[in-house]
């Protein structure tokens, strides 16, 4: 596969008017910026416009930080607060630390990924609470750290979550993947990962909210299994979502049958909300998500 | 499309133990008896065996009332209770009593399979509070019934119910089906219709149970919008499920789209839970359902 | 539900280079042009450049024709063929011509959705090559023409289709709809409706071109039958596809299962694609569509 | 998860008459057979019957060969042939030979499935025509073959098949897995390893057959990308279906695009349809495929 051209990316957000689009790419054009990829949305209910922008970075004369800089007026015209605008370069490599338990379905899938170079990232570091995959991580090269949570040691806990912090900010990470990671992050870290922490939930919320939503699902008689990918914010399994798919299932599936066939879809739930995540396509708005 | 030929359908629950199927299967061997599609299950939590099969009604000596009495003798052997199997003719037409509001798609679409013989039955009335769908139900030949619902009146909607259930039970239905009814059924109707009241409800169970679920969907921010099929029980939204599907929504659906989207799924899975229910595939299982 | 607001749609087309966002977006936005939705393409293959933009009616001073007449001008600069773009109004209502044979079950939905208003178009009328579906048609207060198709009769055919095209063109619909039409159109008739001309091929395309698809697809063991919109041109089952869809199989359907489970899929895709033809999402590149 | 309990697989097929499932059933009632699973299907076109029937190993009082010995003479009284019924025991472990290329993401999914004990079985050996797959496979403990394939050497390239056969009959494989492995099995390769070879086709067939199946789906504009798992006969790609799924792709997926999306359904179809031969789910009838 040919590398992939460089490019800037701009993902905005404003209050609806007149002009908008018209102002971003009279900038972008003056400076004889090439749009490859746009896309526009403007939500209704709150009225707030959402733009994203790739633009070929040897088409424009300057880099982006001077990108960025030229940008800040445009934004500043339009009404844009700082915090709801981004420019990014895909030459820079995206940064993902991994969190795990002992469940493997979900690093094995992203390990192969990004050794089949189809998601092409550095991972950072691999981090379980437990040691079980510790060998598949650094057969892949990537280091593994063991970062063990005692149970009804509530110090012991909150030092484990301090180890953990230190480890992953260590990496200043795109992404934080709580990849089947069975602990509930305390909400200083909620906070200090906010927008960056993805997690992959075995139900289709909000169904099944919360601890073993497989038996949940197998209780009620469902006909359908799922799992969502979503930030993870203070309130569990609340957060915006990111991506959602679900499985048939019948009366002939087990617990174990439910749990097999729900992990086919965890797999690639979470890789494609990964993926969109990496390439700045989700803007949040409010606790929902734009997936441009 | 040829005539299907003549069957005689058995439905049999009981505790599972080996010999059930040689049981069933050489009494019918026995008199001759052509299974034309069997089904077999076993619930390994309770350990409760189900079976469905289809015989070939010339394939057997005697007529169905005969084949339900000699049955009698092998369930009573296998340890069945009298309520958990049943025998049916496919000679005999099903009866179905629709129950609708305002709203048409799902009347729309099974009067369309009625009319093109995909779903081969009789609809013996169709029964609305609002009159909107009197006349495309009477522009297909059948009669429908205006049965006015008054708001904060609990004298007069009970008597409503009153009507209600006597024009439905005129015809003794095989299904009441409420096809977008925005009524709640109150309990004593719930027993009188248990096991025969097919219900459509406008999202994927057990999420956003009640009232506007598409509004709590939008809300919510969900990437997918379902519906569900179950039967109607005295617990709003909770009886057992038949079927459910879901389509993929995004952040450019507004809810009038969901709710257009939606509907398509409602349609598809109403009539899906109908056939089968009509068809005897469907075994209740405590608040879970075995389709066969 | 509330009226749509008036839009005015515009779809365009031309060679991709820098400016052309900037170009159409200023144009708008210098007469107060309030962009409701937008979308943008570009084919990478051939450098090719797509856009859809609704715009408020109210916002602007003019009228479509107005617009249409000014928005040549920018077309030019951007080195667009005078065929490549269009402007239309959401409040000319959209006129449509179904052509049916004998399976009503696409009509039947179509004029359920017309009936509950999801589809806000006018149906000028169908026309069947037999007269099955005339009563349905005129209890939905719309024109039947029965214009019979005699077989091995060239010349009765030829006059049957000439028939056929003034009874088509009398109404210069805004589509005309192939609603399981059993006549392949002559290539005159190709050409005089190209573009507008939709058909619905009851398998997922390429496989299983030209007749019987649901028996070819029984003999050959797949495990999905699918369905497909495409526009009609004189290739037969290769125009451009719309829409496509597939439901899941198993060795237990004969062929007239899969013919009623793909039923269910025919008419959603062709509903779909029906949908975003009139709302010009739909653009063609060469064998391919953009859909917006 | 606690070990699966251990079972005798039975299945069999033979013309379809009464008293089959009699036969079978009182067979293994007689002898304490409880059956755990069961399922039966007639094919109504061939009027050919099949079943297969899992029963509890601790419920009869012989070993699997002796079932083995006794079923042989109720298969004939039923009048099967001898090679139109098995009968397996689920202690055996399956072993499996997987062929691979360059791309990796199948190998990548199977390995990280076996060593999640998700697919319970033994990887023999993983041989491939190139080398690129060598280091995870040997991280997985897994031996790992390089048999080069010389392209324009008709001689070398039929010494590079004997090799590959030695090296794949040396293990006695329940199932020999072409994973996207890109050389075309010989006659003689197909006939010793029927009904054993697996594929996964990267499109769904039979549209796209041979190369370069995206690249045929792009061009021809379909709006869903599949995947088709299948056995493998000396007509390439024409063998019995096992299973197929399909994603969804528009305007906007590039090739590469395509490519990407196409795999995740690689991946889970050819795990589906592993899983099922495996566990001697797949019953051949002509060139479809019965799946239990």
């Amino acid at each position: 596969m040919p590398l992939p051209e460089r490019r800037y990316v701009i993902t905005f957000g404003c209050p609806d008017r007149t002009g908008i689009v018209a102002g971003i790419s009279s900038f972008l054009a003056e400076h004889g910026g090439w749009i490859v990829e746009a896309a526009y949305h403007t939500d209704q209910d709150t009225n707030w416009f959402f733009t994203r922008q790739e633009v070929r970075a040897d088409s424009l004369r300057f880099d982006v930080a001077e990108l960025r800089a030229r940008f800040t007026g445009v934004a500043r015209e339009l009404g844009a607060h700082p915090g709801s605008w981004r420019v990014t370069d895909t030459a820079e490599r995206r940064r993902v630390v991994i969190l795990v338990s002992k469940e493997g379905h979900c690093l094995y899938d992203l390990l192969g990924r990004v050794a089949s170079r189809e998601l092409d990232v550095d991972v950072a570091a691999v981090i379980g609470n437990h040691a079980d995959l510790a060998g598949i991580t650094r057969a892949h090269g990537i280091p593994f750290h063991h970062v063990p949570f005692p149970v009804s040691d509530p110090e012991g806990k909150q030092a484990a979550f301090a180890q953990l912090r230190q480890l992953v900010d260590a990496h200043d990470p795109h992404a934080v993947v709580l990849a089947r990671f069975m602990q509930v992050l305390p909400v200083e870290l909620c906070a200090a990962w906010s927008g960056r922490a993805l997690n992959i939930h075995h139900s289709f919320l909000p169904s099944f909210i919360g601890a073993r939503p497989y038996h949940q699902a197998h209780n009620r008689g469902v006909k359908l299994v799922g799992a969502t990918c979503h930030y993870v914010t203070a309130e569990l399994d609340e957060g915006p979502i990111v991506e959602q798919d679900v499985i048939r299932v019948d009366h002939t599936d087990s617990i174990p049958d439910m749990v097999r066939k729900g992990r086919d879809i965890e797999k690639v739930v979470l890789a494609r909300g990964l993926r969109w995540h990496l390439e700045d396509r989700v803007l949040l708005h409010g606790n929902r998500t734009v997936i441009f």
